[in-house]
């Protein structure tokens, strides 16, 4: 999906903001929840910077006292924005304690500013509560409607916000764990939680396990997190996954699980392990690295090539890439140069120098290319505007022969759940032969990873993934789309 | 070298400020002359973003608008430090006009302001001058002083403010090609420049050609650069390198060699091609690319593995890690995840942490490593911190045995010609064999390239490279080291 | 009050950060309230311009779009924090619309940031809204927690949150007018409001009329204010005060009175007159610069000097000063120099150079103060730490005589409604005579207006003036002062 | 003069940045220079603190650190400009040393950036020297092109750095004292500087004396300052004033005069009397604040009027009018409320609002005003926009008469010498009789002060003031204006 994270353009920036008026979803974001014997702040920071991919918009601390819960929120990356407070130590005195959750932000919309960081703090009944949330909450209008109608009030679009209204309500009608089996029924979609409520921490995930959520152990100190990569970089142990419908409260060096909300099925988004996550990371007992090679293995099977190159499109075609090569006993090539200070959105100066936005993003190695066949491995499409330009690139490269092979299916239908593609007529796919856009990006031949393939290359058992993009059917019932009743919840 | 610029440490950083008391060569630095009819600016603006590994504390863009040259310098990366002037407009109406020159700065030191910044302007009896410099003059105190004695007064410790200086009194008195060829005779060291005087464009090499300088042409536009990839990027064609020791200048939409200083040798600097340059650049006729395909593969043919898997040290390995893998037909895998966002040095909020720095950027991934025979590449080795660390990562992750190999020789001396190596007590090999090395980065077994490898690889002629830090003989008279005199040139 | 405003300390600012440990109530703030058929956006900016003074902390604006409320917070000054979004117009696209309203902090404790900046927004069952408030809720702890029980919840510390809380809840229950009266008898404290709820404003104030609120009208839109500069300034008309208790809609054109509570008195803040307010200002019906000429005329009487010069503190002492040089036919000299660009805190760099700071703002001018015997008038006196500076400063510039004179009484209890003194201990009155003072200050005499020349310079009838600091007998129940029933309400 | 400094509009500054094509004199700013005991960077930040109504573009302070010269220059205020790094102490690594100058700089043009900044430094035979420097150096243009032709070149468009180039070479060729003498007799214009060679200061003053310079001393530092107010508050004592032609250096806690070139007449600049300085500087032996109140008796003397109320234009007519009304007997009274935040240029969002600018600076009170004959003082008249605007505003307030009385003569000839009004055809009395402007502005009458009264007024000998702007007769040669030879140096 090298059209959203590998080389964004300006105007596929501007189609994005239309999508999710009215709504503020935690798409890709990172969650972090830490509860310790040490000063929380500088592991929620480092974990925070380790899941720099999964949001770059804003970020946000949030760390209970002993009292109150002391919330910073900066703009950007984490590294800049607590550049200054860390620097001079005033962050210390801010944000002492250490139970604490975190939160990146990644940007679906143009206009970028704070009110959209997480995490979302109130102050009820219950105490001091901080949520920070991954995932995507689909009836959240209904919700807040509802809610509104209990004289609850909104500062913010947040579906988080939602969220947390709903769990300060439950509890505090229900107790904590009827609270959280009700709140769990009554909402609708994907949530990865860390949640404080004064001097607990609470980990939970839907049902349908559709986002990730992982915890593990340092030193004294528990570490909740959207990747395994975390633990890993802190130097910790990890423990296990968050399971789907899990509710686990930490407290008094000690976790226990307070609620397991059976599920029929479980659904893993498929694109956690084709594109977001790192490769490091290990996702429901998966490791995304093996995953993604085993992609290009069986995308190489199901569709070889007699080529004299594999070259992906860096960085996201990169690991299917050299499964494929391995597989096909193919040279692999890094022929395409990656900026590496293109990672932030470029300005472009004037119209003229719009159009060379892709080259100084990418540019082609000419020794690799030249009068080559090569194959180029991506792992997704999702609008195509990119994919055409590299191909033109590399034509003017001198290659002899371009065939684009993909390491995921093509994606049809929209995702609600979590992945910023809200709107059907985006997508290169829709409505169009294999052969139709192997025109459309001017390549000599297209192929995609099959729908079995992809499944078996992550290898999880039947009816475990969320494959919503791929096939048009959610495991979630959302309006206007497919649906057949998959888990015991009232509310799926 | 992938302390250098791949893992940069902050104890590194502090290390190196020491070298530089009293000079601020220009190291590293990115050098882009324009000479066209279209606006100067953008096109400058993306040469420098391109460039943008060559520096990054600082940028400075100067444009001669018909009566005089207007500069303008900015801290930090190109794309952010223009960003507001380039948004509201206001950079087109002070940067104006079609001849102009930019400069990207490395920092070698702590303290980083923009007193450091190129280019280099001044008016005198020639009219204006704006020179943007790669390089680093060895004797420059000695030609400060002199100019002192005749009235000269500085108002930097730039050694470029020295060479314009030169430049600027002997053009003057001499006229232009007897005074660009006394200057030359007085000047000692590594410059590839881009000059305006006035209304034209100069660009030049010094006679041992030991900083790369190129140029070429898109539309009715002359571009100069330190590196070809600009020229590609901009959707150009690159015309030739500038040579050795000749003046080219650029009027009237034509350009001519007013100067061509003879040389009995050339000394291109090796570790352009090992390291520094981008690989889609060409230097002197040889893709950097390809060099190091060449260096990985006669790795393999002089110290080969009989291993598992092929790592490299991301990014600065990459390249020299697929030719040997190739050469030996063992699996290429990436099996160091890198942080795509610790590009920027981090700020370590506290000391428990900052043993972390090395895993924030670069983390292991298991099933690429654990139970295996690893071959781990990386161009280069100059202190070996970083190298210990990532042998000790690996380890951790379960690797069998662990086998480092090095794309170019040991480094065993300073460079004074444009490398941040200033001193030798901070080189690992010091005084030190290979089992001694190997013992320390703790590895299985350690091999470098030979230095008759390394020519070979890059493919020039003999006495054709600079060859300095790997030798401890220089091709520049240098005080206290090695020379054997080797260029027509008195000065050298 | 010039340790306030005029001369603030570091050692002040220290010291008012205890006051407000878990509440941060909206003393000295502005309010402004927009409904008109221009665009809101400009007339709220230059609004809150003019009341800078008023509140420099942090800004916001809160405008209508014709579906929801969009807002805009920025910190420090109104024209610098909003600059570049004004400059590059992107305010304008963010805050559309012709209802809005605004609000300037003051800010009362050392850690400043966007979490305590007005408006406060939320959606509710009624729709959208958007309060700014000037004032304080005495018994806000009281209300918060009554409304947890009943399920609220809160994301801010702010005394404005609950009122908005209080309101929506009201409303939404009893209706508008009866919702704003229930919730008028609930709230006890000052606030002078404006609320956006959808598509209308409306204007309110306690029923005591404690902090300033007025309204007018230019062309076709209505200005809500905290002081008629504000109309002035815009070019308009003055309609009216906003009468304690009032309660007024402006929609579709129009503006009509929707409630008016009725009270037994007023309790008009006194300290506006004195200190806060600009003197071009009218505040219910008194203009505050004749209010202050009238209390130095007063003062001249009540306490005359035989003197050379009336040297007044700027700029908090001025027009008080110049009634009692007139009154007295003295001459009126600023004996004192100010410098302008000392209104911002300073930050001094060394403990040896703190003790300059006051001369750094004030610094007497010899010919107006050697050897003659000076009357030194302020407004009034809170700690007095700055005017024993003063005072000592005046004698080393040669003055033959110094003699105080303050324009209003002494201050002896804290304020609760919305003045930043919170503490007893903290007045240099407490407990002390006025020889006492005298002898500590350093001055040959000092005298005090008295509290009924107070009341006679402003003007207002009995029963008219909150005088809470200067009796200690407050018109609002506040634990542990004493309070005599004076409303209709049960809350007060 | 309140167009300049009291209320500059955005037509204003269009307007002068045309003035001053390839030439940037150091019209109005503020000189500092320390020789001492103590760490050299607080006493100059504080200095340049109290004299920043001389400069707000730029600051810069220049440290000699026992070895070399370090400088930081900032934009803007003083007191933000070196915030963080005093602040976080950075500053004091950066600017260590006991012997240091300083300089804030005024803007003339629209664009601002450093590279205006002083002091200007350079590194020549001599050593190590930074100047700071008040004034305009009238051949700058003819002095700049002989120093090229003896190869000198030049980096900056400042006049500062050619007279910093002509002290170099001098004192280089001839020695201190000669190179001194003959540095006087090349340059022709305004210069009060404080200059560091190396271990030593040096402070200095044309021949003429046109701009203030004074030292004084603080325990056992000596400090030298544009105006004395920097040493009264420091808490030092005044030595006496730099004596025009004098040049003292400061060396091992001794000072000296190495150099006292004669003259026959000085030239103080009157407008530092009238308006630039602060009113408790003392200049040339006349204290400011009388010598302007002398000029508003004087005023009253030639102009009376029988009238209810003087009222100033604050902050600039504020002292003549207190001379004014105690000369009269008439009320004395602030009429117009200056809004203290207004101090910087504000940025008006829209042309709609922007009519509306002076209003928001400044704004009548009515009781003072209304149905009274108003006498309005100010220091002077330029251009005459704001003036009108004011009458128009006081008319709206309901002034029953307003009669205009000006402090100073009219304004007929630019100023070369260091004030910022270089073109006749911008002054309202080009050309016009008093009942023309009257007429102009809207006044019922209008009055200045005579060239007599102001001579009286300050109190100097005939030929001791510059009084160009007022006669168009200049103390110095300038190309197509009135000179007579007043000196005995050949230069002016």
């Amino acid at each position: 999906m090298c059209e959203k994270r590998g080389v964004p353009t300006v105007d596929s920036l501007v189609q994005d903001s239309e999508n999710t008026v009215g709504q503020k979803p935690n798409e890709h974001c990172a969650v972090v929840g830490f509860y310790g014997t040490d000063g929380a702040f500088d592991w929620i920071y480092t974990s925070l910077r380790t899941l720099q991919h999964r949001g770059q918009e804003s970020s946000g601390i949030s760390i209970f006292d002993g009292s109150r819960i002391n919330t910073v929120k900066v703009m950007g990356l984490v590294n800049e924005g607590f550049k200054s407070s860390v620097e001079n130590g005033s962050i210390y005195s801010k944000l002492g304690g250490n139970i604490g959750v975190g939160h990146n932000r990644y940007s679906t919309a143009g206009a970028k500013d704070l009110s959209g960081a997480g995490p979302v703090t109130v102050s009820s009944l219950l105490g001091e509560l901080a949520l920070s949330h991954n995932g995507e909450i689909v009836n959240q209008v209904e919700l807040r409607e509802e809610l509104k109608k209990k004289g609850i009030t909104f500062q913010t679009q947040l579906d988080t916000e939602v969220l947390l209204m709903v769990l300060s309500r439950e509890i505090s009608e229900k107790g904590l764990k009827n609270g959280f089996k009700n709140a769990m029924s009554l909402l609708r979609g994907s949530y990865s939680c860390a949640l404080i409520i004064n001097d607990k921490l609470y980990a939970f995930r839907d049902p349908l396990g559709i986002r990730p959520l992982i915890f593990g152990k340092v030193g004294n100190n528990y570490i909740v997190a959207s990747e395994s990569s975390v633990v890993d970089v802190l130097g910790g142990k990890i423990i296990r996954d968050v399971e789907p419908g899990e509710v686990i409260e930490f407290f008094e060096g000690e976790y226990k699980t307070i609620l397991n909300v059976p599920s029929m099925r479980t659904a893993h988004c498929m694109f956690e392990y084709v594109y977001f996550s790192r490769p490091d990371s290990v996702i429901d007992n998966v490791e995304v690295y093996n995953a993604r090679i085993l992609m290009g293995r069986q995308l190489a099977k199901e569709a070889p090539v007699d080529a004299d190159v594999v070259v992906p499109v860096p960085d996201s075609g990169r690991t299917q890439a050299m499964g494929y090569a391995l597989e096909l006993g193919i040279e692999y090539s890094e022929g395409l140069f990656k900026n590496r200070y293109s990672e932030r959105t470029f300005i472009m100066p004037t119209q003229s120098l719009r159009s060379n936005s892709v080259k100084i993003k990418l540019n082609p190695i000419k020794s690799a290319i030249a009068g080559k066949k090569v194959v180029l491995i991506d792992d997704s499409i999702v609008r195509g505007t990119t994919m055409r330009y590299i191909v033109s690139i590399l034509r003017s490269a001198g290659a002899a022969e371009i065939h684009v092979r993909i390491g995921s299916p093509m994606i049809i239908a929209p995702c609600y759940l979590g992945v910023d593609m809200k709107t059907r007529d985006q997508f290169i796919a829709l409505n169009k032969s294999i052969s139709d856009i192997n025109a459309e990006i001017g390549s000599n031949s297209l192929a995609y990873l099959s729908l079995e393939g992809l499944k078996e290359s992550i290898g999880l058992g039947p009816k475990s993934l969320c494959l919503g993009c791929l096939t048009g059917e959610y495991p979630v019932k959302i309006k206007g789309e497919k649906y057949t009743q998959q888990t015991a919840l009232e509310s799926y």
